[in-house]
C-alpha cells in the first residue's frame, strides 16, 4: 500500500508522522487538528474517508458533503506531507469481514442513539492507523465519546498510536462548527445555538457555585427546552472518562428539523469566549 | 513498549522482521516455522503466550502446557533476536475492552464447536503484530481455520504483516505434533493416530481416482469409527478458502479421552510420509 511504504520510509529517515483522520468537508475545526499535528510532527497525513461502516441505514451518509477540490486546496495551503483517500471498495471489498469493537462505554449516548456507529469507527480507526503507522493521531473533543473509543482502542490494541485532542472550535455565537452544520437552513442555525447556550448556562452556574448535578442537568434542559425547533436526543451529566456514572461532563445531542447536531462540555471548566 | 522500541530499531537500520507466534510448549511443529522466520528474515521474534481469551469457561485454559524453562532453552539454541513474554495482566488489563472478530468462516467447524475462540485469536494476534510491527508473521497449517481467519484479519485491517504458513509436521505414525499430544497416556496415543489414518486413507482414495466427497467423507467417517476411543466433534469436508461449501479440505476434531484434537488435510494433495 502505497501510504505504508511513504509512511515507512518517513520513519527509516528519522521523521514522526502525524495523522488527522477526517470524513472531508473540512471546516476550521480539522484544520486546527492539522495545524497542530504540524507543529508536533515532522510530517503529516490527512485522510479523507466517509466511512460507510459509520452511518446507520436511515443515517446522512449518501447526503453527507463532500466537497473533494475545496478539501484539497485547504490541505495545499496548509502544506501537509500526503492526503490518504481510499476509495470505499478498496476499504471494504466484499470479502471483507473483520470488525474491530469497544465494550462498555459504547453502549451508552451516542452508541446507544446510533447502532453500530461506534464499531464503524473503531475498525476505520484501526485500518487507517495500520495503513498509515502514524506515531500520533488528532481528534477533535467535539466528538467527545469518539474520544474516548479511540483512546480504548489504541491502548487495548497495543497500537503505539498516541492520541492528542484539539479543543472544540466555535462560531462566534458558539456553535460548535461541524461539517452537518451545511445541512441548516438560516432558522435553523439561529436555533442549533441552543446547544452551545445550554453548557454555556450551565457551565456558568457550576462556576458560580452550583455543584448539584441534578440542578445543573435542569439548566441544560431548560435552555434547551426555550427552543421550539431543538428536539433532545439525550442530554446528560457523565464521568468525562467513562461516559457512565454521573459526572461533569454535559453531552449533548438535538435535532434541529433533519439534522442532528452534537456538542458537549465539562462544567468543571468555564466555558470559551 | 519494550518490543515495539526494538523493532522500531530495526527496521529503521534496514531489518526485515519474522514474528512466529506461539502459546509456548514448544515442538517441533513451532520449531520448523522459527527455522522457516529464521531463514527469511533478517530478525525473528517468538511470542509466547497462553492466550485466555482464546479458551472457553469449560476449556483447558489452567491445564495447558507452560514448560517455560525448556521453551527458553529451545529458542536460545534456535538464535532468535527477542522472546515476547507479556504477562497476561498486561495483555488484558481490567479496563481493556476492544475486541476484534471476523465473520464469516468463524461461524463454522472450530468456531462453533469453540464459542469466542476466533475472537480471542483475532484479538491477540492484531495485539501481537501491532506490537511487533513484523513484517511477517508465521502460523502452522494444522490450524487451518485459525489461518484463514488470521489472514482474513491481516487483510481487511491494512496490517502491512504477509502471513506465511508451514506445513504440519507429523510423529512417525501420523499424528500431527501438538503441544496437547502431551495430555495422551500411552494408550490415547495410539488411538489418536486415528486422525492422521483418516485423513491418510481418503487422501489415498483420491489419489486412487476417488472425486465423489460423500465416499470420501465416509471414508473419513469409517476410519475414524474403527478406533473405540475417538469421538468425533466434527469431520467435514469443506472449501480451503472459506470453509464453507464442500470441497477437499478434510478438517477433523475429534476428542480421545479428555483430550482434543484437531487435524487437516487438502485431500487433492498426496498424504506426507
Amino acid at each position: 500500500m502505497r501510504l505504508r511504504e511513504l509512511s515507512r520510509g518517513w520513519h527509516r529517515a528519522g521523521e514522526v508522522v502525524g495523522l488527522v483522520p477526517t470524513m472531508g468537508a473540512l471546516h476550521a475545526g480539522h484544520m486546527s487538528l492539522v495545524d497542530r499535528a504540524r507543529a508536533e510532527n515532522t510530517k503529516v497525513v490527512v485522510s479523507i474517508f466517509v466511512n460507510p461502516l459509520q452511518f446507520g441505514p436511515r443515517e446522512d451518509f449518501q447526503r453527507y458533503p463532500r466537497p473533494v477540490a475545496a478539501d484539497l486546496e485547504l490541505l495545499r495551503r496548509a502544506s501537509i506531507d500526503a492526503v490518504y483517500m481510499p476509495r470505499p471498495e478498496a476499504m471494504y471489498p466484499p470479502e471483507a469481514s473483520t470488525r474491530v469493537s469497544v465494550g462498555g462505554l459504547t453502549s451508552r449516548l451516542e452508541g446507544l442513539a446510533r447502532p453500530g456507529h461506534f464499531e464503524g469507527v473503531a475498525t476505520v480507526v484501526a485500518k487507517l492507523f495500520w495503513a498509515s503507522e502514524a506515531d500520533r493521531a488528532y481528534f477533535g473533543q467535539k466528538d467527545a465519546q469518539q474520544v474516548a473509543v479511540v483512546k480504548r482502542l489504541a491502548a487495548d490494541l497495543d497500537s503505539g498510536v498516541e492520541i492528542r485532542v484539539g479543543p472544540t472550535v466555535r462560531e462566534a455565537d458558539g456553535l460548535a462548527v461541524s461539517s452537518r452544520n451545511a445541512y441548516l437552513d438560516a432558522r435553523e442555525r439561529q436555533a442549533a445555538a441552543s446547544l452551545s447556550m445550554a453548557l454555556r448556562k450551565a457551565a456558568d452556574a457550576y462556576q458560580a457555585g452550583e455543584r448539584a448535578l441534578a440542578i445543573l442537568h435542569g439548566t441544560l434542559l431548560e435552555e434547551l427546552g426555550r427552543e421550539p425547533l431543538a428536539q433532545v436526543d439525550y442530554a446528560e451529566l457523565v464521568d468525562p472518562e467513562d461516559f457512565e456514572g454521573p459526572g461533569t461532563l454535559a453531552v449533548l445531542a438535538v435535532r434541529i428539523g433533519r439534522t442532528r447536531l452534537i456538542d458537549n462540555h465539562d462544567l468543571a471548566k468555564p466555558f470559551p469566549g
